[in-house]
């Protein structure tokens, strides 16, 4: 069968490679419909050390489904699928909350690869796979389009949004304008974000946005887009959604929230900074700060004190006059008590 | 007026000084009728470049308002009060997101400096100030305890539980078992966690967490630490509150955590960490990683695409055979396309 292969930076070419056999027993072996290219493939397009020969780095697909394996019981050969670029197993506790792009059981196999192919093999496939009804011809190729998008661009769009929790009336700034951040715009919009705003200097790309949603773009960059930004909401944003993957757009993006805001990120880090690349191979939410001391007081602590509900006055294990204000000090920096309290008269 | 003042490292005493007045319009001066020594309070108390009659760090009260600005019309003289450490506006974006912690206008206020004395002046007093019903001589001194926790410790605590987004059924693991730490696990069964463990190597502590509501405590530290947590909890923790701000904390946070789990922070971090220390600044949430391809196709955007209500496809605004792959990476590379879609037979 054909399959693109990266011939040197810069190039790449097609070679009459085996056709893939099941491997494993949750195997699906898939032809292809409609493939594409994805901003992440070009990292190994200009890689000037990528090897003549080595596959191409292909994972976004719709196809019919060829053959599957023994255990592979929701698709069978003939069906219409998405083939996914993750592949969760549905039943840890990371797929169960939702995340099955980082499943605690099938870890490091987030790539399908070379999918920009006839055939491919689809591992872990009897969850992972989505089936669409009916065949190919069935859809207009509008419809084959955004169909081929739910094999990543469009979900991880929607990650962005639905990590950083957008919601019904939200202010949300998408910075970067491919395909990704495009989706990061639609997905806003299903949520119900009031404003939408794109950051970004192609003229094409802003129309595009435009009519899926957006409600303004921004061209300006750095501080500058920064103003302008707060400039258009009439204040920060209460989401950023992070969709390039260097630095200066997380910057960007933390730029643009008021305070107590949210950021969600997809841009796979090409920067070095241990804590965000950490969390995103887990795909762990990370948030804190200052109390709302007085919100949480009028809103819900008040009440559940003055009704017994709770008594977290218990961690004052001991009380002093001001005179032995030292004491305090000293019989909690010992650890004699969990926390002084001092009685005034 | 009394209050307590540094005198060296390791010794805190008392000073005569000048009863606080009012000096700006939003100022409440405030008799206090309890206050304690934080957790916080203590770096300061170990520092052996204090200088002799610094003013207390002291931040948390419950007191009688004596007198008020010509603005302040919430509280009257007489008006028995929480004092929270924090003193939000209540208007900004920051605030009405429930973040008057990190509130926008009133930026590097969220001290009350010298509360550790018979007298203090609040600043922002009109919204920041919580009103208590009655007099102190209506409640008991148990109560009089848990209500000074409501200007600091106790939202502390809530806010790691509230950031995480912790809800019911959650399995939840705390990180410190000081008087925040005691206070998450209130928090944390507050919401509905099922399951809470707290980490702690004292007893007393232990004890105390476990008459609040956590199911389990686990004493063991670092990898040990995070595979006996594992073990009770029979998989990872859906969410970590970390109440303690040293980077170890941290780690066993992310640690014990399933992938896609939330890590609520509160803890002031002490450690240098240029990103988890700027959001805490802001009290953003950042969260990102791997999208959920199955889940959101399966959930929300098959139908979504199917329904016509949305259109991601038109991210493909250029179509190529296979033969013509090398046409597809150059696109794109030039941004001549934004996504190219290859079309199979």
């Amino acid at each position: 069968m054909k399959s693109a292969v990266y011939t040197k930076a810069g190039q790449v070419g097609l070679a009459e490679i085996d056709r893939p056999q099941i491997v494993a027993a949750d195997d699906a072996i898939i032809k292809i419909v409609r493939t594409c290219v994805c901003g992440s493939d070009l990292w190994s397009y200009r890689n000037p050390e990528m090897e003549e020969g080595h596959r191409n780095s292909g994972h976004e697909a719709i196809g019919i489904v060829e053959e599957v394996g023994e255990q592979v019981t929701t698709v069978k050969p003939g069906d219409f699928v998405i083939a996914p670029f993750t592949h969760g197993c549905g039943q840890c506790d990371a797929c169960r909350a939702g995340f099955d792009g980082s499943c605690d059981n099938h870890s490091g196999n987030n790539w399908s690869e070379g999918v920009q192919a006839e055939y491919i093999r689809f591992h872990f496939a009897n969850w992972a796979l989505v089936k669409i009804l009916g065949q190919p011809s069935d859809y207009s190729e509008g419809m084959l389009k955004s169909l081929l998008t739910l094999a990543d661009v469009m979900p991880t769009g929607y990650h962005a949004a639905r990590v950083a929790n957008v919601q019904k009336g939200d202010k949300v700034v998408v910075i970067g304008d491919g395909a990704v951040g495009q989706c990061a715009v639609i997905a806003s919009k299903m949520r119900g974000a009031s404003q939408i705003v794109l950051m970004s200097r192609h003229e094409d790309r802003q129309k595009m946005a435009l009519e899926s949603g957006a409600t303004a773009v921004v061209a300006e960059r750095g501080e500058k887009g920064i103003d302008k930004v707060r400039e258009v909401l009439g204040g920060g944003a209460d989401a950023a959604l992070e969709c390039v993957g260097t630095e200066a757009a997380v910057e960007q993006a933390l730029g643009v929230l008021h305070n107590g805001g949210r950021m969600g990120f997809v841009g796979v880090p090409h920067y070095n900074n241990r804590s965000l690349g950490s969390t995103f191979a887990q795909n762990i939410l990370v948030a804190g700060g200052v109390a709302s001391v007085t919100t949480y007081d009028k809103q819900v602590l008040l009440k559940a004190v003055l009704d017994g509900d709770i008594n977290p006055g218990r961690v004052f294990t001991t009380s002093y006059k001001l005179e032995d204000i030292n004491q305090a000090y000293k019989d909690m920096d010992e650890r004699k008590s969990i926390k002084s309290m001092i009685v005034l008269d």
